[in-house]
Formats: structure tokens, sequence, C-alpha cells
């Protein structure tokens, strides 16, 4: 009986099913097959399409960028920031780096920076804690990686990068990610390190959208998306919005399209939102432009307020959001800007 | 300031946007307006279409359901309990139950029964506790609720109907859930009555999938959805899979069809599952048949093992694996099946 389950685990994995008589090597061969690191699944690697274009977009977050919210010096310290992540992605992108790694090196940045309400600068639970969110995904082989409500861990990007590429899973949460990553050699901070005085003294009831992302397609023709966030400001304990879902914040597939999103993230996973552009593409054959659109017009039938950014495979990129503004910038071999309003 | 960024909450929340000098009152409207129950999105509701057609599909897991496994009597248990599952479902479809309240109840029973992976019954994690995982969908509103990783609420599904009605979130985890459901009256029980002797026996490395589900038109032509598990065998603590993700393990659409979910869940979430068939159906204009094949295709494509149960508008059922077995079963007002192999 044993023997039996054991063979349909190891065709799961993509080992060869093998018949084997002796129960104690197949345990063995089994457990080895349990703890070894994932292989991606072959068979759903896309052809990579040789292109020498590449493109890159980002976002801050699409909450309460209304003119008047912010002073000059705050609206050029926001711009500044855009500005200073998106050069870090041209110049890893123009040497020819993978899109993952570029995605993950732009939302390290933006994480690090209190700005934005990702890593050091998050907002607080009700509890008063910082609890961070983030989600990573390879368009070339959808591998996906991401963690949820982590508070120790420096660099959350980091650890949906872990989960990718050193567990059997996609989504990890809690304490127990901690733990893992904390092992692995990841840098871990003090709860106190993501909050910063400014958050301290916001009104409580206000909620504040400042997630970061950043979509990519790398010269290889590799697409690449990316999410990070602190989550709903005065947010219950525990509570998991759309950044670190993989189909709601965050997706990326070499056929079609990389998207990450920001937002009131219920509807965002409600709607499943970064898989639905993709699906518009894939299965209503729309242009990027209108896959975006068709998505942002099922947010806005339901009031949901939000945006997203969004690089297809042949480097068109759409930025959209039903806010007021939304902090964001894009570069392509010919263009280049960095908004925040309208 | 702070009215300005009042006013775009209340907008948020499908309140109309009024115009207020005073910021005391505004600010009393405001937290009213955050605490106060959520509503459905009035515009997202599609009409209901007059009915005499009701369908109902319910799963007990994908997982090593091959010919030899159980002995005649443990099939029989098997199958006399999705066939009392099913009746109680058909006779609240027939008594005119809406489809939510349907699945809701259906999915009730089997957490109650230790023969399935969900509820009483649930396998352990690495660290030897259960942790249950839990979603529910409406098709007519898509209102959704989740929860992950509770350990002491007796019915997970009943929490991820609270989440749903009684929070502003879709989708919960860990501690915090268990002190509002509490307290919200929700019977809690000892971590240990989940923990059957069966699995305190079991081969502690071999993985298990015997998550539940359940899929219901009902007579006035709505559409829900809902999925209850206790994860993977010996999961690594805090590990989220599909079945509390809305879009990868569960998806309701009044305007397509409703999708519960089973298997190995990294894939299911990294293809957005449950959504990829209705956006197929949606988007591609595919019926529930083409987009549930076109679907578990994709799964097979990445040596990802599992299966689903769907009913679309029309009451057209399909029941999908690419195992050897899945313990499901449906009924129409003129079929009606119970079956574990293929």
């Amino acid at each position: 009986m044993k023997n039996k389950i054991s063979l349909i685990i190891l065709g799961l994995l993509g080992f060869s099913i093998v018949s084997c008589d002796d129960e104690t090597a197949l345990n063995e061969t089994l457990i080895m097959a349990l703890t070894e690191d994932p292989k991606p699944a072959e068979k759903a690697v896309v052809e990579t399409i040789e292109t020498k274009n590449w493109a890159i977009a980002i976002h801050g977050g699409a909450g309460y960028i209304s003119p008047g919210r912010y002073d000059a010096e705050e609206e050029e310290a926001y711009l500044d920031a855009l500005d200073e992540a998106l050069k870090i992605g041209e110049e890893a992108l123009k040497s020819g780096s993978p899109a993952l790694e570029v995605v993950q090196q732009v939302i390290m940045h933006l994480e690090d920076n209190p700005l934005f309400n990702a890593g050091r600068g998050a907002v607080l639970t009700n509890s008063g804690t910082a609890e961070l969110d983030a989600s990573l995904m390879d368009g070339r082989s959808l591998n996906a990686g991401a963690v949820a409500g982590v508070k120790t861990i420096k660099n959350p990007i980091l650890a949906a990068r872990y989960v990718m590429d050193s567990t059997k899973h996609v989504l990890l949460s809690g304490d127990g990610v901690e733990g893992l990553v904390g092992k692995a050699g990841l840098e871990m901070v003090k709860n106190e390190y993501f909050i910063t005085q400014e958050h301290r003294e916001e009104l409580k009831s206000i909620q504040k959208h400042g997630t970061v992302g950043c979509v990519v397609l790398d010269r290889g023709g590799n697409l690449a998306a990316g999410t990070s966030t602190g989550g709903m400001m005065n947010k219950q304990w525990g509570r998991i919005g759309d950044s670190p879902i993989i189909g709601a914040g965050t997706y990326a597939d070499n056929s079609t399209c990389a998207v990450s999103c920001t937002g009131h993230g219920e509807y965002f996973i409600r709607k499943s939102i970064a898989h639905d552009i993709h699906a518009r593409m894939k299965y209503g054959k729309q242009n990027l432009a209108t896959a975006a659109k068709g998505s942002l017009d099922e947010l806005s039938d339901m009031n949901a307020l939000g945006g997203f950014v969004a690089v297809d495979k042949n480097g068109k990129v759409a930025m959209l959001f039903n806010t007021e503004g939304m902090f964001r910038a894009y570069s392509t071999e010919d263009q280049r800007v960095v908004e925040m309003y309208k």
C-alpha cells in the first residue's frame, strides 16, 4: 500500500515513476524527493523571444495622492524616490540582468525607503505592529513565491524569493516563515525597524495604500512581477490583502504580461485582477491596453479604488488607476516617465 | 486635509460623497463607515435568472484514490459519506435554499466527518497540529470570505462566512481570526478535536489531499462555491495552499460558473485555476466542459496533480481530475452520480 502512495508522489514531483519492491529503499527515495529543492516544471517554460527591447514599470501605491495632500518638498521626495528606483532597474536591464532579478532589486530598494508603505515605513495594524506581505512571480517558469504577515524580515521580497527558490510552497505566512528565513541567513530586524515616526502620528482610522510594485520585460523576452506592502493601516491582525496573492496582486506569464497591483485589496482578490488582465489577453485576444482598461472598469463598477502597472511581452506598458493619483514610473528604450497625479 | 481623505474612503465604501466642513462630524461619520458591516457592491450584482433547474457537485479530495488503497468497507464508507452530503444539498435545493447556504451546509457536514481532510480528521503539519483553511464565494455579489491556518474553530467554513459577512476583509489568517470568531459566538474546540487516530498513525512523510468542496446552482439562478481543507500532510507551519485563495481554489460568478479545487495547491495558485475556468468562459466564450478541460490540461502540463468540480449558470456539471480517482458526486433534476475512481 505504501509503495503505491509513494509512486504517485514521485510522479507529482516530476521524477520518473519506478517499480520498486523494496519498501525501505523506496521510502528513502520518497523522503529524499519530498525534501529536495523543487524543480521548475519544465513543460511550463515558454520559449524566450530574442529581443533587444526592455521595459520596466513601477508603482508606489495609489492611495489618496490627490493634489494638495503633499507640499512641493514632499512631492519632490516621492518623485525622486521613484526616479532613483527606476534608474536601478534601467541600469540592470541595459546590462542584461534577468527580469526576476531586476524586479527583486527594485522592490528591495523601495522597501528600504521609508516613504512607501512597504518594508521600512510600513503602516501599523490595529495591534500597533508592522505586518508585511510580498510576492514575486517569474513569467518564464510560472514559479512564484510569497509571504504574508511577516514582522522581522528586513526585506519581505527576499523572503518571497526564498519561498520560491528553496521551498515546495508558494505562500508561507506568519511566524513559521520567519524561522525558516532566519535560518537561511536573510537579514532580520526588530519590528520597530519598520515603524517610522510619521506613521505613529497618523490618524489611526485612516487607511493608507502605499504598496510598491515592479514589472519588467528583460532583453531576453522574459517577464517578471513583484509586489510588497505593509497592508492597510489599522488592519485587523492576520488580514491578508491582494499583495501576497499570486493572481490577485501579482501575476506574470511570458505568453502575455506581468502585472503588479495596488489598492483596496479585497476587491482585487474577488476579481483576481492580476490574473484577469492576463486572461483577457490569453483567452479574449485583447491587447494590453484593452485588457488593463477592462479590468480597471470591473474594479470601478464595484466602487473599488486602486490601480496597477503592467508590461506585456512586446514591451508595451500600462499604468492605470481610478484614484486621483498613483506614484508611478516607467522606462523603455525610448520613453521615460515619472508621475504621481492624473 | 483630513476631510479629503475621509471623503475618498466614504466613496470607496459605496456611500454618497458629501461635502462637509465640520471636521468632527465628518470624522464620526468616517469612523462609523469604517466599522460598519460591509455592503455588497450593488453594481456587481448580476441579474438572477428565473429557472427551476438546480445542480450541485461535491468533492472530497483527489489524492491517491487508486484502486487497491481502500478495502470494500472503506470504499463504502466514503461513498456513503458523499451520498449523505449530497442528499443534504439536494433537499435544501429542492426546498429553494440559496446557493450560498447550501454550499455552507454541505461543507459543514463534510468537515464534521473524520473521513475527509477538512475539519475533524484533518492531517497534521510538521509541528503536529491541525491547521485549517476554508473559503466561500457568492457568485451573485462576488462577495467572498476565507480563513487560513485556524486551529480552534470547529467549522472553518463558518469562519469564512463570518469573514465574508461581518468584516471588511476577504482573507484572515492565524490567531487573529480565532479571537474574532470566538467573540462572535462560533463553536470553538481544542486542536485535538481535529486529530483522529488514523492520522497520528499515518506515515509522517506522506502527503494527503482530502480537501472537500461544493459548488451549487440554486433555483434562483445563483451560483456559489466553497472549499475546506486541513492542507498538506506534514506541511510547513504557515503554508497556505489554494483552498483559502479566492481565484485559486474557489471561485463563483453568476455570469459563468462556480468552481472548487483539490490537489497540489501550489500549482493551482500559480495558474489561478478556479478563476482560469471562469476566464475561459467569460473571455474565450468556451463552454464549461471545454474550459474545465483546458484548465486541467494546464495543470497536467506542469505535472501537477488534482482536480475540481464546477457547475455553470445553466446547471451543467464538470468533475475533472488527472489523478487515479477523486471522491466526487453530483446531482441535478434528472441525474445523480456518486463515484471515487476514474
